[in-house]
């Protein structure tokens, strides 16, 4: 008789150490999936047949929400930015469990979004029945068909990132980005607040978007290099501004979460209130510089930062000429407009964040401490 | 000839180590001085006479933003909370450097509030403009009669905590406080979303806090004998949910500046969502515990990271029996309503600041990097 040793787990994560590292790698895939069948690449508009929020009822909505937990939280941090910028509705995001206990101001017209890759998180479900009582229209944006918050929601776009094993979430966050985008077209489109030019930029970018997240991912040899100093640091700082300071904070989180460093996300602006004190010699810091309407602004946090002898490492275009000979590292990632951007900031943060995680020895599938869905509050 | 060695400095000091410490400890006055004049006790009515901003005027408004940057920030973040709870009118609260170049859905019925000790703040002067060039009223509270954002804004609320040198603002921080409870129940007496009990109930509190902050501040030397342990630590973590989480983020600024620990806040209920991982045997944590809606869930969460071993320091109110059998050490505040108790809850977090950074040897008033108001970007 020939026994052979079955690892079910190691034939699931399909030649990859951990999921995490084979979540981050199926990203193009995942936003290849969330996109399918949501684009008419003819009439350059976004489709969204699975939503029943039309013309009629978008015109009452006189105010947004959005209210999750982790990183789908800071996903809608991005949405919020997105959205008030597409569809000129003011957008309000809030951390699920302040939201559902400081009795926001909801009325009839308000639309509440709530995004969770589970479907399942328990501050987040809470917020959607809350908002529901208070006459709100609820639209969720979660990866799990049939979870209790898709079957609660008045309506559901599904990010179609496939299962997420790993507990950092890495794939739900990009298609839960997409999922953003997508909807703030499609609301731009009802309203006519975004111009037909403006929904093709958009579009075309969108498209593009999976090619290029293959040619971030490309980069791992040289990240994984980088991860190595990363991994001896035990404080850390991410600045940005605007959409760069909405990935910032995610990717503070992933570093935090695996790796266990006390990473840390700023607006770039805000550094010289207080936390600049913290920044001397040798103190890592990541800047984010990919929004155009406030390059020069990060450029110059980014001086001072250096002017106190800040350890930098930039993420930036791959057009970017100047940025490099200021700073110690820099991870490119192909040019895209600023709106799309954070879909590519992202990955290299996930892949420091993962690499830094197995030079330190964590576990990083299960990091101590957490669980994949907060379903207890 | 006998000579006389002046130091002007020394003398300023009033006898006290420190500016900043001569500034906690003059709270109670600054309060006092804040609110005189501004209450009329025996119709239990909130006066405002140097405002314009009249009862026709605010029915027009249907939006509230705050924009600030650093301490400031972090009392705007109560008034979101206060004023949207006293007035109904829905506020956003944001970080003047970011406000200012998001294009913000600002219009004629906005009603934008800035917040600068020193009235120079640059980012905050800027947003002060663009929101005046959309149309909006503008609303200053600064603490600097004739600065360029008390002479720029329509309406000024002065607070009166008189010239503070130290950069780590304190009795600054303190007066907005009490400027945004006079105007949300202004606002709220105009609008008619304030019942007389409760105008009552918000009057008397106020009227009592120059003493409990007395009260507070004769807790020196117990909390100089906490600060001793804290000054060995290099990271620390400040939870508490709704306005405990406003005091926290103000927490964390004040030892981070001048202390150098690089601590953090968060609300509570997100830690699960990631930043758990970091909390392991030892780990400083102080939990503010004094918002009473939320009281049972931040208990949830006190647990949580006192299962990981955390050493958590108690912020809670005098009448609770229950807090201190918990934890390693609680500081005890006089009882008051939920809404005020920023007020008192602030100033051990300040007094943990300033001995540690005392014990750490730090240049207390001067903390490196930093400056005392930042008029350039």
């Amino acid at each position: 008789v020939f026994h052979v040793q079955w690892d079910m787990e190691a034939a699931e994560k399909g030649g990859y150490d951990h999921f995490m590292i084979k979540e981050i790698c199926e990203q193009p895939k995942a936003i290849r999936d969330t996109l399918k069948g949501r684009l008419d690449l003819e009439k350059k508009k976004v489709v969204l047949k699975e939503i029943g929020l039309d013309k009629e009822a978008i015109e009452r909505i006189d105010r947004i929400f959005i209210t999750a937990c982790g990183t789908a939280y800071h996903a809608g941090l991005v949405g919020k930015y997105v959205i008030e910028r597409m569809v000129q509705i003011p957008v309000e995001v809030d951390i699920a469990s302040e939201f559902r206990y400081r009795d926001p101001l909801i009325t009839e017209n308000s639309l509440v979004i709530v995004i969770s890759q589970s479907g399942e998180t328990a501050d987040t479900l809470a917020a959607l029945r809350m908002a529901q009582k208070k006459g709100a229209r609820v639209l969720a944006i979660t990866n799990v068909v049939g979870s209790s918050v898709a079957r609660e929601a008045d309506d559901v776009i599904y990010t179609w990132a496939g299962p997420e094993i790993a507990v950092a979430s890495t794939k739900a966050y990009v298609t839960q980005l997409i999922a953003i985008y997508l909807l703030s077209c499609y609301l731009g489109q009802l309203r006519g607040t975004v111009s037909g030019e403006q929904l093709e930029e958009i579009i075309e970018a969108l498209v593009r978007l999976p090619g290029q997240a293959e040619a971030v991912l490309k980069q791992q040899t040289q990240i994984r290099e980088m991860a190595r100093r990363w991994a001896k640091w035990e404080d850390a700082f991410f600045i940005g501004r605007s959409l760069d300071y909405a990935v910032a904070m995610e990717g503070q989180l992933k570093l935090k979460e695996i790796s266990y460093i006390h990473a840390e996300a700023y607006a770039a602006g805000e550094l010289k209130h207080g936390t600049l004190a913290l920044i001397v010699e040798g103190v890592p810091v990541i800047v984010l510089a990919t929004q155009k309407e406030v390059y020069e602004k990060t450029i110059s946090n980014l001086q001072e930062v250096k002017a106190r002898g800040a350890y930098i490492t930039a993420v930036a275009f791959e057009s970017d000429q100047e940025i490099g000979k200021l700073v110690e590292e820099t991870i490119y990632i192909p040019d895209t407009i600023s709106l799309v951007a954070p879909v590519l900031t992202v990955i290299p943060l996930q892949l420091l964040a993962y690499y830094a995680a197995v030079e330190r020895g964590s576990d990083v599938d299960k990091p101590r401490n957490l669980a994949k869905s907060v379903t207890v509050e």
